[in-house]
């Protein structure tokens, strides 16, 4: 087998076997292929597509090219979610903990912020003392003790994909379904899981613009899941606002705290019981989903689920006494209200604006080598949908330095539409639920046929 | 600009610029952008294709990428032959001779042989002491002096096609007519000469094995010169069989020779005439072709051509009596014919293998590095059309190594079919001429559409 002749018939559209996939994979991780033909061979990738048999064989070789974490020995199923990434998506704070509270194991690994989208380890890390890079045994102990654990990934989970990704990101080959598929599920399936809630995010403020994209890299996440013996289920959900009204590390665990205390923010409450109870019906904790939704309810109702954030917080060694006394979060200096210049209604935001403003005071990263500022973030007053006077503060810039403030502040502007009437029809949070077929939905669509290249 | 967006916009299908693409070929040049890079935009390229204009960026960016020769000085017009490889390709020993006698000035690059293609170098190079790779001072003294110089490529000649064609070669990335196109024209341009006759080959032991191929890179070819303010006009001529009856250096040599003295076969005489008129006419010596062809049929019988090669001969250091004598350019020691197993008709050859088999013998190269034996080849018998008994040669191999020569003798032997009644019909030698418009010829026929990217 010769490299050449892969990219060849890759480039011509011919459907690559599981041993060819495997010879790329593993050629290219240890170091045997250069990057200038595997290069070649991502375009051709992308641009020829992949069918669904090569998607999960390439899945397969990128899982099999590191460490595949072993939970076998805990009684019990072990479920994570996924999100694409937004802005103000906090989720996992929320959800980790009730799962866990109800007897799901939550074996989760996270990602940092990049860009306009904010990362669950930066959130946990604003809380002082959390400790996100654990050894294996120690995630084992309290995976056993407490049933979650919220860590980063390690340099010997998935190394394929971590050069491969390097290699994407200065090729111009990310935007492939098939390679962002691979990429994924290699990385959620070393987690060790059994079954997987994808939270695919929608609208300005996601890396899929529209629903159709969304639902078509969905569709082939949740066949590859599949493919591999998993259970996946997704729900496509909005990201043409920020989630909940937070965004910025140390904000957005007091807007987490608030949730599971009972309190915060609708849309966030309730996106957090959906995600939630599709993990304890996927970690068979539930027979129905509507029972899963009350076990869910009742878990935050009780005090159970933020208890076992609590649980959580102490075992990775961050400050308890934080998600109590909010001012032992890390807090911004200064503060700015952000006023209307109109009167009317909020018609829309742009999204991924809102997620800059953020980067832009300091609470995210332009490039991965960046560090952050947990304290800076944005509070928004005024949502979609919500009537605004002239003059009427929009939200409240939190920061620290004025080095970005102007260009924050107009970002944040720019990301509001006022219009004078009520904007009729509403998004919806929940757009629809794919890969629930295995456990008592209906079926998933085929967004395109198997043997189709994507 | 950075090269990753200009990486996205041709992977998006998007027409670049004239400074992109020299953006692009200068920085990959100077050694600025990694092959990785360029890899993924060369796979771009091939599978969504160049524009018109862009594939003329190309060209001029790649030529301008090292020395353009220059011979403005010398009084006349300046053109060159360029075939597209082929098997007993043998016509610019003799046309040069031929377009320099009629006073037109021929600055010849030629190349070496590679696979299953002869290369004018080797063949050159069979004449004891003939030196192909002279000073441009020396050629430019040679060229003035007699009109013809015959040489190979000097490092400094585009060096942004050796380096783009060797990571091509590696990636998978050779077959895109956009880069073939670029690649060929950027070369001859940079030769310094005014018009062009191009020689595209097409049947079994050419590249394009069919005509629709053939005239589509053809076009491609055209116009660029056309657009980079250069006369070109294109020949697509037969490889279905070899050229003439000669295949390997030394024995395609004395083939010329009895060519330029007035003999030799009918389709080695018939193209190289052809041939001929179009540089004369293009180098302004005739009026019209029918007149460069009188001219051209003149100056082999008056003896002029013949002279005028034995003068290139003199001034590049060869031996000029071994064009007298045989016995002084080198000779196999043995031979072997190689019988007909049927009766008939030859009804066609696989071109491509005999051209193998000559390589097999050491006539050729499988690999650039590779040494070549100017004594062996192959003495065809018989040729398409041809009757054979049972028996009966059909060719004789010229050969010192018995190491391959069962090899050889199954590629030649399974090169030819035997049919038991004659063929009907017959491949024409020359199957259409284009880029004729500029010289009083029909309308060049528009392939694709200008905006199309091929």
């Amino acid at each position: 087998m010769r490299l050449v002749d892969l990219i060849r018939r890759k480039r011509d559209g011919h459907e690559l076997t599981v041993p060819e996939i495997e010879f790329v994979v593993q050629g290219y991780t240890a170091g045997h292929f250069p990057d200038y033909q595997i290069a070649a061979w991502l375009m051709a990738v992308l641009l020829r597509g992949m069918t669904r048999a090569e998607i999960a064989a390439l899945t397969g070789s990128m899982l099999r090219s590191g460490e595949v974490l072993d939970w076998s020995s805990l009684p019990g199923k072990k479920v994570d979610k996924h999100s694409t990434g937004g802005v103000g998506d906090k989720t996992s704070l929320i959800i980790a903990p009730i799962a866990a509270a109800a007897g799901v194991y939550v074996p989760m690994i996270s990602g940092r912020g990049l860009g306009h989208t904010g990362g669950t380890l930066d959130k946990l890390e604003s809380i002082p003392g959390f400790q996100v890079d654990l050894p294996s045994r120690r995630v084992g102990e309290i995976l056993e003790s407490c049933g979650a654990c919220l860590i980063g990934q390690s340099a010997s989970i998935v190394p394929a994909d971590k050069k491969m990704y390097a290699l994407r990101d200065v090729t111009g080959t990310v935007e492939s379904p098939a390679l962002i598929c691979a990429s994924i599920m290699s990385k959620k399936l070393a987690e060790g899981i059994d079954a997987l809630v994808l939270d695919v995010k929608t609208g300005s403020g996601a890396f899929m613009k529209n629903e159709a994209d969304a639902t078509f890299l969905t569709e082939l996440m949740v066949e590859t899941g599949e493919r591999m013996g998993k259970k996946v289920v997704a729900l496509i959900t909005d990201m043409d606002q920020p989630l909940g009204r937070y965004i910025g590390n140390a904000l957005e665990v007091m807007e987490c705290v608030e949730v599971l205390q009972g309190g915060g923010p609708a849309d966030l409450m309730d996106l957090s019981l959906d995600l939630a109870a599709w993990m304890i019906l996927l970690g068979e904790r539930a027979a129905t989903l509507e029972q899963a939704k009350e076990l869910a309810a009742q878990l935050i109702a009780n005090g159970a689920a933020f208890q076992k954030f609590c649980e959580i917080v102490r075992l990775q060694d961050g400050n308890e006494n934080a998600l109590h006394d909010f001012s032992l979060l890390p807090h911004a200096e200064h503060r700015l209200d952000i006023m209307s210049t109109e009167e009317g209604y909020v018609a829309g935001m742009d999204c991924e604006k809102a997620g800059i403003a953020s980067l832009v005071l300091g609470g995210g990263r332009e490039r991965k080598e960046d560090s952050v500022d947990h304290a800076v973030g944005i509070v928004l007053h005024k949502k979609t949908g919500d009537p605004v006077a002239k003059g009427e503060a929009l939200c409240t810039l939190h920061y620290n330095s004025d080095a970005r403030l102007e260009e924050a502040r107009t970002l944040i502007l720019g990301s509001y539409r006022i219009s004078p009437e009520l904007p009729a029809g509403n998004r919806p949070l929940i757009f629809k639920v794919m890969g629930d077929k295995t456990v008592g939905g209906k079926t998933t669509t085929k967004v395109a046929g198997q043997s189709q290249q994507v």
